[in-house]
């Protein structure tokens, strides 16, 4: 049996029953891995990997957009657990052609993100590659532990709300994909694609709130990270697809190209805005003071997630991306 | 320019810059970075990436060889500054075709290390990747800050010692490579090189001895990390070659083959023992209770480093290892 026909969800269970933890340590299969310190603090940790190929095409993507993007993607993880982001430790593994130039740009974009999220690189290792470029990041960041909010606590009635447009970042690799003509359009879902903004604030702010019960980051697009959020609360939802956000531009690019937006909203991936779960009692009060699209609702069904459309249930099947698949 | 003409310690040289740090913080070009917190404590970090092609071929190392090793090479940069590894977070990108059963023996190895080392995986990530297999592990552990110790922090006249014999892991690579005949030495040597062992015990116990000055593991050999050491701490070194230890095994090995056993020892790579200067008046009672081999002694003249045998100096030209060349 190979890794395609097991699958990326089935290949984390074995390392969760593998390597199983100690009390007050949130592990393998969250945004972050949270270990409490001290004085009602605790540590979070997240790591993720970028590799030519599978992540990026080096000829479809500056060195700058690259590093950028490495540094947003790790600070998104934080941000979904309510944190602060504080060090990181960058690896990466270059194969010797590789022109110093765009590794220097590659630096200066994960500088760039570094410096407006407050995160001090503090070390890693650089080694040889054969064939392709390997890059991996991992951020540790600190929160209040009574705050930290986590994928498995939302509760049946919790209106499900997301924090930004969704599918504009996987209508931007459909664009680069298609070669489509660069209009302002496409050039923005581009930029959502090559620079998404990790919803740091957003994401702090909401750890505050009473009545947030639940928070994840949308790295695989809402279809396939609602799943897990279910899947980790034992619990169902509703979405309903009229009121999903989408973006004027993505709008636009859609009509002209005959894409479906719905469908690039539910399976497009690495939006890294933030999927919330929220008590209907609090949620007025919390509207007022954060960007909020609410979606759908939890429901008690295990991991049953119903579409409709102006309130009648479809039947839709979806593409969820593997990178193993 | 490419990366090949410009060599690993100029790109982090290159990352020191573009990256600064701020006081209380000792970042890139340690062992671990250190991140002083609270009670006189302190955070170490280490991350150690192993790439398919340019530190393991698949069809020469099994699965629980390679995952044995990950962990060990991790564990060993906390041992060389004298700290206790807590928390590990694996990323690891493989292609679609591994089998699961080589994968879940990778996982075993790195299981085994950990246990014997009380170290717990916390979380990562799995990706998929084009062609090669990258492996990276971050361990994060913990010292008194007090205790921890340096490369830069040699002085001149200190002792040079390492914690166990040199050689013996370039010696097993070697063997792989020219596929000979697994003796008794031979498979020692090669063991040496698929499970080497950090050197945990000595160097916490070490930190914690008045009179060790500086420390670090010895990854790419005598030469090439002694010249490490005497940049960071602006000294050189003269080393006598007829005391570096060199096992029997790798006697045995070399004279069968016509193998130079000091070459070995200086530039094999992959010890994983320890480099300790301490100072000649601490030495005699450290070594009574550490298992330490005297090799030399630290000098005024910066970065220069002289070896001799039986006094006489020499000039010898050596190959270092270098993952971009």
């Amino acid at each position: 049996m190979t890794i395609h026909d097991w699958g990326e969800d089935r290949l984390i269970e074995t390392l969760s029953t593998l390597f199983p933890h100690k009390k007050n340590i949130v592990g393998i299969g969250d945004d972050c891995a949270v270990i409490h310190v001290e004085n009602g603090k605790s540590m979070l940790v997240t790591t993720d990997a970028l590799v030519e190929g599978i992540h990026f095409l080096k000829d479809q993507i500056s060195g700058k957009d690259l590093g950028y993007k490495t540094a947003a993607v790790n600070i998104s993880d934080i941000a979904a657990m309510g944190g602060f982001p504080e060090y990181a430790f960058l690896t990466i593994a270059i194969p010797k052609d590789i022109e110093k130039k765009w590794l220097e740009d590659l630096f200066l974009g994960m500088k760039e993100t570094m410096e407006e999220y407050h995160l001090q690189l503090l070390g890693g290792d650089t080694v040889g590659s054969k064939r392709d470029i390997f890059i991996n990041l991992t951020v540790i960041g600190s929160a209040q532990t009574h705050q930290i909010k986590y994928r498995n606590m939302a509760k049946e009635g919790d209106l499900i709300c997301v924090t930004g447009a969704l599918g504009d970042s996987g209508g931007g690799l459909k664009a680069i994909q298609k070669k489509l003509k660069k209009t302002k359009e496409v050039e923005r879902l581009i930029k959502a694609h090559f620079r998404p903004r990790p919803h740091l604030k957003e994401g702090q702010g909401l750890a505050s709130c009473a009545g947030v019960h639940s928070m994840m980051d949308l790295s695989d697009g809402l279809n396939c990270d609602l799943n897990r959020l279910t899947k980790a609360s034992q619990c169902g939802a509703t979405i309903e697809l009229s009121q999903l956000p989408i973006s004027d531009d993505l709008k636009a690019v859609c009509e002209e190209n005959h894409w479906d937006p719905i469908e690039l909203a539910l399976t497009g991936g690495e939006d890294y805005c933030l999927l919330v779960t929220i008590s209907p009692e609090n949620f007025e009060a919390i509207k007022q003071q954060y960007p909020l699209h609410e979606i759908g609702k939890i429901t008690k069904m295990p991991q049953q997630i119903v579409y409709s459309q102006n309130g009648t249930p479809l039947s839709i099947k979806l593409n969820n991306f593997d990178h193993f698949k």
